[in-house]
């Protein structure tokens, strides 16, 4: 499809933030397959004078297993590239003093290893899958009910997801759930939360207006961009519908058919 | 405790309606326990010129279980009595030609024996509690997507309740994660609906301002018949808490400490 519109900031842009999941690749058996021409153009990113970051929403696995799963794939990542909620919330929880009760997903429990559970005083919901049982959901909200200011923290706020076995529900969803049981509203971490995408523009060292977000979640991450200042551009491919080029209240600066083609973009204005 | 105001039509009176757990007993395990006079109170109301009649958002059993239960227990009671979500649900699915998926506890399933479930075009969640597994609400929410116009029913809309082992999510955390994953809005069948309470005045052959609801919980019991038209008293038992008697948006009638309680006060004021 032809490209619709395209932010005239290229020149002057120092970084660029990519999501991962339906932009780098698509999730599947196994370990997925990367999205054609998307190796290539994280290589030409890395090449160029732009710094480079990763982030995502992935609360499944931890981040080590995750980029090795990347790497896998064929993709120049690491570790200390990759934004996810659970390390923020970590850095949350210990700001603040806070010892969570968890439910979340097995895999991205080591994560929480450097963190006090005992007699909890929050509640941290991530993509849990399978551990969304009616009893793992009622004891997570009976430690939140019992507590004098129940404190919930939610890793992303999606309502699902699709897998090569169909769709399914995401965190976003158990969130409401717990909210509307206990009367209050949830602290999202991770897209969109601006805190997210500042602490990302933090560690490049970028104010917001120098950095460019590519994603192909409207809402979480090109709104989220450009809630925090910065420009968001949207893929066609992953969860990208194209109701999305109408949405009510959120307009990409740009859409384009993939990474490859935004890449080419961005590098070709800044005459690569 | 002190009578909390008392509404002044009780001579005017043509019917009473009794919301059930919490009123006339407490549950629990096995059948749970009558509330200390409510059994005698039921049977000074049948003796009365007073039309009778029970209004319950119980939807672990069929009516005639749940009515079995309530004469173990003592209760003077019948099953044609009784208005509870699973038969207003199956009227609503028969008048409109709607074929439902269902997500409910195992012991209502038999209330829906008439209904065809092939090719669902609806689906009706109930308190379904251990049935609320993540794989049988992502199944429901897959159903609910693949509708061209979602339809979603719930069977109550309820917070949570209180059994024997503590505090358990009700139907209406689960309406909620529905209504976000599909965004989409239910249609609520039981207390609160005003549908609901209009069914029961109906079959009593009264209008609004001839009966008197009776029920432990402010918002659905007593607002609820209040949105409707009748007058609506709270009884101090079951799930009433004392910040009820401040609630920003519902006042009840009158607030007395049990139901005993307030049908002396309705035949009192009758000169019985």
């Amino acid at each position: 499809m032809a490209d619709s519109g395209w932010p005239g900031c290229a020149r002057s842009l120092k970084g660029v933030v990519l999501d991962m999941c339906g932009v780098l690749y698509d999730s599947g058996e196994g370990d997925g397959v990367a999205i054609p021409g998307s190796i290539e153009a994280v290589k030409k990113l890395k090449a160029s004078d732009l710094q480079l970051r990763f982030c995502t929403n992935e609360t499944q696995a931890t981040r080590e297993k995750f980029v090795a799963k990347l790497q896998r794939l064929g993709f120049d990542i690491c570790v200390s590239e990759v934004f996810s909620p659970a390390p923020a919330a970590v850095a949350v929880l210990k700001e603040r003093g806070l010892r969570p009760h968890l439910l979340v997903y097995d895999g991205v429990l080591p994560e929480f290893d450097s963190v006090d559970k005992t007699n909890p005083n929050c509640v941290i919901i991530g993509d849990a899958a399978e551990n969304f049982s009616y009893q793992n959901l009622n004891e997570a909200f009976r430690v939140l009910i019992g507590l004098e200011k129940p404190l919930l923290f939610s890793l992303g706020q999606g309502r699902y997801y699709k897998e090569t076995d169909g769709l399914k529900l995401d965190v976003g969803v158990y969130m409401k759930a717990l909210e509307y049981a206990c009367d209050l509203k949830a602290e999202v971490i991770g897209k969109p939360s601006p805190m997210f995408f500042q602490s990302v523009l933090n560690d490049m060292g970028l104010q917001p207006h120098e950095a460019l977000m590519i994603g192909d979640d409207l809402v979480n991450d090109v709104g989220g961009a450009q809630h925090c200042g910065m420009k968001g551009v949207q893929v066609r491919t992953g969860k990208y519908r194209p109701s999305d080029e109408r949405h009510p209240t959120v307009t990409a600066n740009g859409t384009v058919d993939n990474l490859a083609r935004a890449v080419d973009m961005i590098l070709g204005q800044r005459g690569h």
